[in-house]
């Protein structure tokens, strides 16, 4: 909380831009509502398509919005020439994704030349009740962006 | 390959009813292939959907499959009361998931009385061409199955 | 900081006892420094013993003492007739562990019946200076302590 | 089987030197049993000074000989100018380490330019039986050789 108020939500142009071009998020219905300095949130609202045999949603659809998260975490403090690829990341599942929606936040511990380590973080809301659904570590790797790309 | 002689393609009732009703599964356009036996095979073909931004197929996408599996893989060696749910996972990215489609497969590496632990393997799939694009370690929990599931 | 202010070091009787019982830590020359309520510290002095082969602190002796603090803050929240296993754990090793000593410290995440998991940090320290050398994640599971042991 | 037959232990003598140089393999009793081509394999002998409070090897005895395997067998495939460091590991552990004495093996799984990925395996020995007690994944990362180490 206290972080929080310290980091209010702001997206960075160059953040918004990657995560538009991301399909998969768009598929998913992903939602980029903070993207600067190092720290990254996105919101993914429950819904069916999302949803593994029981109905909760599918650690597969955390994944995808906890790791992209921590990857524009990364991306956020370097410069325009740079461009990411996760190296690897590890995810403990903590409780049941219940709640209205779900937000994962990337955050960077460790900005290196090469390489970068996150923290991911993943919250289901409901209302105002905030539960922790799953954290975990993720290393990632600079690469040169593409003109193209 | 040698291996794949010996685990012939099939599919458990059981396991295609749940992975039918994972939503998020259909929504990826992910198919079921093989499961049986504490291994199971999950099919995924490219499409813009799934992309991160440069228009690799993302790694959140690898991950659902690759989590999917090794689920599967698990409930296979359960009796039909049980079900199980993802503890944690550690996902290695090897190279970019280029290619017609991808194919993740769980196999399990230990099966206990409460904790199952299953090896995940991806691969690019092009035409007669398979490269290995992601390796991962996985824990997983038997829980009651519930009845109204 | 402001948690080891909140939180002010204490060793548990119970956790000081299978500590002296860990062969592994005394070889080490591993010192206990805090345990209590969920949060475990241990420090270890740097000597030649301990040395990879440029002469670092061998990235082993971080994960044993780390493992460690992990496995006793998830023994501080359990009742007398209970013990833990690790399950799993992740290191990232963000910086060369220099300086004059080290401290791991594991803080319990999530406490069930069945499994626990642990955050694990670990400092480099040199006089008032404390650089992170390692962080990661523990996933732990109760057994029943054994009557022997 | 098959793997070690069509691999036939051998230590190459840059890697000798590098293991020789390590304080803490040393201290453990650690014996380097075969070291070339992306492969390692490093022996620990059971004995009090390795154990937890419940008299097993303690699984940070597991995880230094384990890193220390991926490490080397990462080195095996550089140049002469070359080092690594360990990026980040994750190990599982599987079963009790019973038995008379450990081995942990590394297996370089992806070799780049500036990135290794390891698979780490160790097994209980005990006369001619094998049990798996740990299974892992570790990434390296390729650093200069110092001229004074």
């Amino acid at each position: 909380v206290t972080r929080d108020q310290a980091h209010p939500y702001r997206v960075d142009d160059r953040i918004r831009q990657g995560f538009t071009r991301q399909g998969l998020m768009t598929h998913l219905g992903a939602e980029l509502i903070d993207a600067h300095n190092g720290v990254v949130t996105i919101r993914l609202q429950h819904r069916p398509e999302l949803s593994q045999h029981r109905g909760l949603m599918h650690a597969g659809a955390l994944s995808a919005i906890a790791d992209t998260a921590g990857g524009f975490a990364a991306l956020s403090l370097m410069d325009e020439g740079s461009d990411v690829l996760t190296v690897e990341y590890k995810l403990n599942l903590l409780a049941p994704a219940d709640g209205d929606h779900v937000e994962a936040r990337g955050t960077v511990l460790r900005s290196g030349r090469t390489l970068t380590v996150c923290q991911l973080d993943v919250w289901a809301v409901d209302g105002d009740r905030r539960t922790a659904v799953a954290v975990g570590q993720q290393t990632l790797i600079r690469t040169e962006a593409r003109a193209d790309a």
